[in-house]
């Protein structure tokens, strides 16, 4: 089988490896951060809980992205989880809509406190400040210590094989768990 | 409001970050490794990707865990996406069946080469070596630049509010995105 291991794999190139990452899926996500970079914000995909005693999270961004450069210097970072209704959010902060608004905020329900990150109502919203930043080639992985947090009602916005999807019904409780919502 | 911000926010200690990260879908990804260390594996949630070119990502483990011990001494991992119908292997992995099996892998089909991390078949597959190791309190973050990768076939295994999850139809294509799958 030509490209393909004795194991059953193929080499990672860039395609194979962003084929194999389309059949993983993640909650779609919004980084805002505010200070004296100025205000933005971005759709991540890459975003992942490093711990929670002290409470800290990560996300990956392109290092020369102005998403990056923002937060690098304001240091304040919020990442908001989209609501399952939300994919014109996510549109919107993945910039597909540049061209046609001015500000990515404009006319978003959205929480402003000086110095603060904005914080877009009705998301799960985790902020905090960077602690650590670790270059990894094209990225940096912003390693960030969450202060507050806030609990969206509804599910989360999932991303997977190219489109916005939702999470359907429980499969199955983890052996000997409780199952809640 | 006690304990809540002016924007809406609580003060993440423990309890209030994991009620918010319960709202965060993960697909449910088992990391395997193998070498002078050992042969072991387990359930994590804590994987992103990292960078498409080269083609990397990160998994954050728990410093003293037997799994961030290996996989520290092995270099060597493969991160399986488990398919949406092995919450099985997700509970078998996470320690779940412990007491009622000598090795986690026992019955299980997995590919192994020798050096190589076991591959469990049907899962999407990210096999690497480790790059960076980044200590971040009580957690590591492996960095790790991915060799090879096997597709899944079926859509993955989702974990959302204390259950295992399926991923329902497509609500929306991104906005000037073509859909596939």
């Amino acid at each position: 089988m030509t490209g393909t291991t004795h194991t059953g794999l193929r080499p990672a190139d860039r395609d194979a490896f962003l084929q194999a990452m389309r059949r993983v899926a993640n909650s779609v996500a919004v980084v805002t951060t505010d200070g004296a970079a100025g205000c933005h914000g971005a759709t991540v995909s890459a975003f992942a809980s490093v711990s929670a005693d002290p409470p800290m999270i990560l996300v990956c961004l392109r290092s020369g992205s102005r998403i990056a450069q923002a937060v690098a210097s304001n240091r304040a970072l919020c990442v908001n989880v989209l609501a399952e209704n939300r994919p014109d959010l996510a549109n919107r902060f993945a910039g597909r809509h540049d061209r046609l608004i001015d500000d990515r905020f404009e006319g978003i329900s959205v929480v402003r406190a000086p110095g603060a990150a904005p914080e877009i109502e009705g998301a799960t919203r985790f902020a905090g400040v960077v602690g650590q930043t670790v270059a990894a080639r094209s990225h940096s992985v912003f390693i960030c210590r969450v202060a507050c947090v806030g609990t969206g009602a509804q599910a989360p916005l999932t991303y997977l094989d190219g489109a916005y999807r939702r999470i359907s019904s429980c499969i199955a409780a983890p052996d000997g768990a409780a199952v809640r919502g």
